[in-house]
């Protein structure tokens, strides 16, 4: 097989404005700590790497738990990591469903064999808790899950009333954090959360592949209590805490740089400061609003359950999805994403996470749509940037 | 929580000389190209590397399979994926086990809840047909699997006999290729390999975290024809396919960086071409054993059934392990394994893999090596150097 090589080029990607639905856009230092030399996983170098990085994940998660390590995986693999290690075949699952990811933790309990309870809300709205408490009446179930910022939709879910459900029905509390950790006070301990996962490339603003992933001693208990080995060998934590922790125990080889990039990722955070981070998110989310509705465009989401990471904006009659989010990405090298199964087309997803939530970024995408819009021939208003602007300047 | 951030350091690994059982060192071009700005993962840009990556990979697997991929997971989530899509449940599942890998396999097997028929063989011989002919006979088993390099011993299997077989029984041939791809002449097409998986950190020489994969028609077949549902959400081929295919149907969020350096680490060897690689790490394994036998060593593998990429070597009585691995890395930077199991404590394992293959690693490993043994008081002969360099000589 004759290959002509020439045909391939040296990587030299855009450098683009990604606010999508992820991946975020990553910081030089970061990029950076991923390319130094990889060593030994068993390295004493990578075994102190490893230590320090579950150390800044528990800062991060704000918890105590000890298993707090990341997933090697995207992550959905840290979605199915929780799911198959703590849910045996029968055993009861009650899902709450608002969006893609809680439809995408369906498939995985029945692919489990778990029995699936399953509480739906329409998209673009937050589960109700009262569904959740008579979904739950009378039944046994072993874990109650919900997705906290739903990337698909720009909801925010509230926990605290869920979190008491759950704990009410004696069900471990297991909440998907993929777009909040890291833009969003969200503490597992205080919420009474019991499993948590997320992914590196929303507001960690590190690269995709890698699952932070967090279990307290009541879902170690679980894990140790199992009847049946977990399906997966590969997800299985009780052999993956043997590796991470001071055992070493060989399991798979940890994906070396992507753990320097996170390490780095997360020391970033930690320089920021929790607080000052998740202020900065909630006021570009507030002045990226108010520039939207200056334009005369509504967002999908009512004012309190609005996601400050994910901003999910409706598209105007007659306007044409593609060709727009086409000029925004070729004119300004601009990334924002589509909607998601039954709102595609009719939203676009506007994410402002972690290391792209800027008041640089929010004026730009806010002075490109208006730009573009006006193009398309479609009815916007002036003053968005000024409407923005006016939130920051409301701050100072 | 306060978190003292200047705990925590950036990060500053040494630069080692790789010659563990993997990761192998990686070339400056390919840590380069890992750092390239991130962009969306169904950016026109990423798409196009996407694509890229296949048509190298079949390169590299020498196949025209269409579902040649890299799994976002480690080797073992290679093995993994391989074994939950071609496996269901009740499925009679042959399984060659001549050193660790091969255990880790039937481990799983038996958690998808595949009937078990294990062929085991000594450590550090490969496996015999005629066992395997025997334990097949009177069965209709749906797989036979094989570790075609053992990383845990340093044997290497011939698949022509098991290959036909497998084809007789009418069961798919799988094959771990994880220390052989990209340091072996091993063919899919020509060798009769149905399922196929690596590691990208042994022979490719990127760092690790993802898995080439490759399954053929007969794979696909019998993954279109399954009655159940894959196990695994996160590692469904067919859900994956539609994700790498032209549907570009969302699945998981792509390991974008890792899959840089994926395709880099591809052209360098592209641009090396198979056979001069194929040819290189022979005679870089060559040398090393004429050196190690020089120096009175003896190699745990008989010469017909070695593995070029994986060297075990058997340590000599009276020697401390553990002290000889720690001056080899604190006094050269070197990197090299120990035994897993039950060969713990009775051999190293040194890896010449993709980039570390080279003429100055063995040297310079053997000059170390007979150091380090000599202090220890171990009887060792000199003319490790010049037996390696004759071996050389002999080609050039």
């Amino acid at each position: 097989m004759v290959l002509n090589v020439n045909e391939f080029r040296y990587i030299n990607p855009a450098q683009r404005i990604l606010l999508g639905p992820g991946p975020s856009e990553v910081p030089p230092r970061v990029l950076q700590s991923m390319a130094a030399p990889c060593v030994g996983h068993l390295d004493p170098y990578f075994l102190a790497t490893m230590d320090e990085t579950q150390h800044l994940l528990r800062f991060l998660f704000q918890t105590e738990n000890a298993l707090t390590i990341s997933v090697p995986g995207t992550g959905t693999a840290g979605m199915e990591a929780c799911l198959v290690n703590m849910l045996e075949p029968g055993d009861e699952a009650v899902i709450c469903v608002h969006g893609a990811f809680g439809a995408r933790m369906c498939e995985m309990v029945e692919r489990i064999g778990g029995k699936l309870i399953r509480v739906d809300q329409q998209w673009g709205k937050s589960t109700d808790p009262e569904a959740v408490r008579k979904a739950v009446k009378g039944r046994g179930p072993k874990l109650l899950a919900v997705v906290h910022g739903e990337t698909s939709t720009g909801v925010l879910q509230p926990l605290q009333d869920l979190s008491a459900i759950a704990r009410e029905a004696g069900a471990l509390f297991m909440v998907d954090m993929v777009t909040s950790l890291g833009g969003m006070d969200i503490a597992l301990d205080r919420e009474g959360i019991d499993v948590a996962y997320s992914g590196t490339q929303k507001c960690i603003s590190c690269p995709p592949g890698l699952a932070p992933i967090s279990f307290n001693d009541k879902a170690m208990k679980v894990l140790r209590g199992r009847k049946t080995p977990v399906l997966s060998w590969y997800l299985d934590m009780s052999l993956v805490e043997n590796y991470w922790g001071p055992a070493r125990k060989y399991h798979h080889t940890a994906p070396i740089n992507m753990v320097y990039a996170l390490r780095e990722s997360l020391r970033i955070i930690a320089d920021e400061g929790l607080e000052p981070r998740f202020a900065r998110h909630k006021l570009n989310h507030r002045a990226l609003v108010a520039g939207v509705e200056a334009m005369g465009l509504k967002m999908l989401v009512p004012e309190a359950e609005r996601l400050p990471t994910l901003n999910a904006i409706t598209i105007p009659e007659g306007v044409d999805d593609l060709k727009v989010r086409k000029a925004l990405l070729e004119e300004f090298g601009i990334e924002i994403g589509g909607g998601l199964g039954a709102l595609a087309g009719k939203i676009w997803r506007v994410g402002l996470m972690g290391h792209s939530s800027t008041k640089r970024n929010v004026f730009i995408f806010l002075a490109a749509m208006q730009s573009i819009l006006k193009a398309e021939g479609a009815k916007i208003k002036n003053g968005a940037i000024e409407a923005a602007d006016a939130v920051y300047k409301k701050v100072s």
